[in-house]
């Protein structure tokens, strides 16, 4: 077969997967095609967690057909039992004879086991085609099981000059309502949403999905003070108890005596030895938590400490066209003081969303 | 005859004006095609200020042939005697029928008459052809007519955060191979390039065109205190006496003392009422001098003063795909409180260069 219809057969597998963003977590988002004498006869992708896998759904259409034909699938196929049976049974059992994936599933359950078992099955069995995108498109997932902690994406939206906020903190709005359109599509396809008690006390934010369809992530204030302002929607608007409290014991206890606790969840943080809140022990709660993914929405004090502490796996920098000079840098202290030093990006790419430049970079682990 | 063939050929004579980039100051680039019957016959551009005009060269060319002809030129014909006869003269004796101009000319010595003189012979006439093209090729001329005073590009490369340098002081290199010849090429299309003094004393700039072929500009070097260091390019190899000092009456007056003034020119500008260099009387002193076109290559404080004095008119940031945090801001204090304040674009472009995002933009008039 044509090694171009192979490549399409998976774009188009990678399609379905994507169908589903945002709402597989914590699993992955994988799409599957079934392709018969050069056609494709089933197609199937995971919606949720805890329903159908993308094979499964596809072997159901493609029913007595499936026999002898070729599976396009995203993701290696799972060989354990968790809400639904081993997909490398079902492919077994309809008789597919070629299984064609585009990366492996380092969930430690599965991590080449997969393929294994299809290939003692005597299904032939390739990996790695379109590896890069569907690496792409499942880095969130990919990146938990790499680092065994949620995958931390910065968010950023700043003048062409580098600022989030005129001297005076006028903030609002620096990007376009476009672009603000594509932030809250970053939310939604995140399992949480951290930001600092600066950014809570210059824009008051609800942290929620509104302007695309989707489900709101957590809402985790990390903030040494808790000096919340007297009315603050983080706090006041939490009916679906999905806030989460940051801080150190003793500003905790502070504000308990203070406020209501109410729906709120708190983690405790320890501190450096500077007396600043640990970001690792930050990851960690998160990781306890069960959080896959976290989308770091600043500000520039919170940016700063997320990119000191090395854990930022992906940089998204909205960038508008305007020009402001002196105000409330981006980026605070990094202790760069050479240009080797500074973050570099193994991989970038920039594109015009609305009326403003959207980079999207993920940093060389080898520096910062 | 198609309106698709129309563009066509007036596209050819903007390509043919553009192989004149940074040559024909004062002069605009100008391209010209003569077409006969569908197709083009002879062809002509503007080479460099003093020889011949793109429609003497093309009608050169089509020699009998012009008559009844149609000509494409990318700015409306000259109707004066400078250097050269008045190409309407000439494109009324080759019997060209029809021409098709993409621009006036606001030169005031031609702004209409040229094209009020080749239809009084008789000749068809049509403007604004591929208009915004033709007003983009000659920015630097089309705005120099317009304001009575150099066009000035502003470019600065900075980090993705907005810097030009790190806290140290290190700068060296932001940018790309790719965009550092990107940004010669900038210098090759000016008459002069101006630097501040934070920028000689940080680089130690030649401010020559050598990463490209062309022309070097004039370097002139803008600063109240004329602090420079002991040895420095732009004092030391000024064979060309290209090298511009534009300071106050008493700094120019203590350099004289110190230094030897040899090939160096001096300009000496006037003070604002705080005691700051005034950016216009500056302005004015180029202008006297005959230049066109400036590019003012930073740093910080430069870029700043000539920002809030409003006489930018196109911005060209070089980003690199690095984040350092704290360090030298890429613009300074613009006494902007508000984001509705900020310079603002009326339009824009951004396109990746060698390793990096090249931001153009125009600055909208109505605000900043």
């Amino acid at each position: 077969m044509a090694v171009k219809a192979d490549i399409q057969f998976m774009q188009r597998a990678l399609e379905l997967a994507a169908r589903a963003r945002g709402k597989t977590s914590p699993n992955p988002m994988v799409g599957a095609v079934i392709v018969r004498n050069g056609k494709i006869i089933a197609e199937g992708y995971h919606r949720r967690a805890g329903e159908a896998h993308a094979e499964v759904i596809a072997l159901k259409k493609a029913g007595s057909r499936a026999a002898g034909a070729a599976m396009y699938v995203t993701l290696e196929p799972c060989c354990h039992t968790g809400n639904t049976g081993p997909c490398t049974r079902a492919i077994i059992d309809s008789r597919i004879s070629r299984v064609v994936c585009a990366v492996r599933d380092p969930d430690p359950r599965v991590n080449g086991k997969g393929v294994a078992r299809l290939r003692r099955a005597g299904i032939r069995v390739s990996t790695g085609m379109l590896r890069r995108e569907a690496i792409r498109l499942n880095e969130q997932y990919l990146g938990f099981h790499r680092n065994k902690r949620p995958y931390v994406i910065l968010k950023l939206a700043q003048t062409l000059d580098g600022r989030i906020a005129t001297a005076t903190g006028d903030s609002r709005w620096i990007s376009s309502s476009e672009s603000r359109k594509y932030a809250h599509r970053l939310r939604s396809e995140v399992d949480a949403v951290v930001v600092g008690m600066g950014t809570v006390r210059a824009d008051d934010p609800a942290l929620t999905v509104r302007l695309v369809k989707g489900t709101n992530p957590y809402r985790i204030v990390i903030s040494q003070s808790l000096a919340f302002p007297r009315s603050c929607r983080l706090l006041d608007d939490n009916s679906d108890h999905k806030t989460i409290i940051a801080s150190t014991e003793e500003a905790i206890e502070r504000f308990s005596h203070r406020r209501k606790r109410g729906s709120l969840a708190f983690w405790t943080i320890k501190k450096d030895k500077g007396g600043l809140l640990n970001e690792q022990d930050f990851i960690e709660k998160a990781t306890a938590f069960g959080l896959r993914s976290l989308l770091v929405e600043g500000g520039a004090g919170t940016a700063t400490s997320f990119i000191r502490a090395g854990v930022i796996d992906k940089y998204v920098f909205i960038t508008a066209p305007k020009v402001i000079g002196k105000g409330i840098s981006a980026v605070g202290d990094l202790k760069i003081r050479k240009l080797t030093e500074a973050v570099h990006f193994e991989d970038w790419s920039f594109e015009r969303f609305g009326g403003d430049m959207v980079f999207s970079g993920y940093p060389r682990r080898d520096g910062k």
